[in-house]
């Protein structure tokens, strides 16, 4: 079963072709620019470089949050309007998971953390066993400080672009915390398309129109608004 | 300092941008297509899908050999002329050792094969020490027969084209042997850039006409040829 998978969460953007377990072609960037310049084109040279048509992938799969806003929107958006044209079925998954299967190669504990600024990280926890990431908890925002009361002396690889971030921070305390090597630190396409392959078997693909964007805040845009209300109101009050 | 990093020695192909020890962008196929189709166009939409010129690259990279004797006559060909064309060094780099850094994540000792058939392999072994591959061996076509015997029951992970056939083959005799999961199991552009980069620091960088290829055997049609001339004399003789 060969699977397109995007990944735009953070930072870095990537493109994968899976068929099964194997990667047939895989893009990755991380030079700053923007998404929605970047995700399409790459798409599109990864599948005409490797003389493979639209109509010959079975699903197209996501990285659907949490992350950034705008990155998040860009790849679902990429997913519903690819899939709507070609009639195929999507997969959304989390990111954090995501990031957990394409490390999975590091075994043992893998911490995804994505800053989520203000102190706090996007994280989930995993255990890799059989070469398989296992959830360890639920994809949460949460305070580094209380990230690492929970983790402990416990032995964590560090992945994500929270990760330096967080070593620096917990490094002292968490004496098990280690960074993850920059070449399997930062999320693509193939942790995707490995996160999204046992939902495809088990049937739990969506339709373009039920793909959705997951995330764990309101956007700073309407948290904003929320806290400029609620000033008013103690203002007025 | 940016390096680009070309991958053509076996069925797969790849193109990596780096700086320093961070992957800028990262292109990777294995869909069987002839790498004199595939790696220029992957290199030029890297490029320009990161937005970076030939001009600002510091230095071009190459896995020289072991490996396909076309294909790393196309890798190295490539190199010689970008570099050429753009005024850069060039740094040729062991396939096998490349395979090591691109594999250096798993840790621990790590066994590069290439299926140079005939019962051989290319092979070399290395240690993951401080996150950097070190040699314990030449790069060398051996039997693997003989292999197994050198590596006994020690701990290795198998990397390569060759290591479904080298686990197959010896896993009875040598009970330490893993396949590295597929993701790291093939050759990468950026495995070539992190091999080289020490090198470049270290000065060894050389003129895109001093780049050459490194076979371990002649090419089959010499051999064939040889074989041929043998078999008339003996016929003659």
């Amino acid at each position: 079963m060969k699977i397109l998978a995007f990944e735009s969460s953070a930072l870095s953007a990537s493109v994968a072709l899976t068929e099964g377990e194997k990667i047939i072609a895989q893009s990755f960037q991380n030079c700053g620019l923007t998404h929605s310049r970047t995700l399409l084109p790459m798409a599109e040279s990864l599948l005409q470089n490797s003389g493979v048509c639209l109509e010959s992938v079975d699903a197209f799969a996501v990285a659907h949050g949490p992350g950034s806003f705008t990155g998040v929107r860009i790849g679902v958006a990429t997913v519903k309007g690819l899939a709507l044209g070609a009639d195929k079925p999507c997969i959304g998954v989390s990111t954090l998971e995501a990031m957990a299967w394409g490390a999975r190669a590091l075994g043992g504990g893998i911490c995804c953390v994505m800053d989520a600024r203000a102190g706090q990280v996007y994280n989930a926890l995993f255990a890799v066993q059989d070469g398989a990431p296992h959830r360890l908890c639920d994809d949460r925002a949460v305070k580094l400080i209380d990230l690492g009361k929970e983790i402990g002396s416990e032995p964590y690889f560090l992945v994500g672009d929270g990760a330096e971030l967080c070593y620096n921070t917990l490094k002292e305390s968490c004496s098990g915390l280690r960074l993850a090597p920059l070449e399997l630190r930062w999320q693509t396409g193939y942790g995707v398309a490995a996160a999204a392959l046992p939902r495809l078997i088990a049937g739990q693909a969506c339709s373009p129109q039920m793909l959705d964007t997951f995330y764990l805040r309101r956007p700073q845009a309407e948290r904003e608004r929320m806290n400029r209300l609620s000033e008013n109101k103690e203002t007025a009050g």
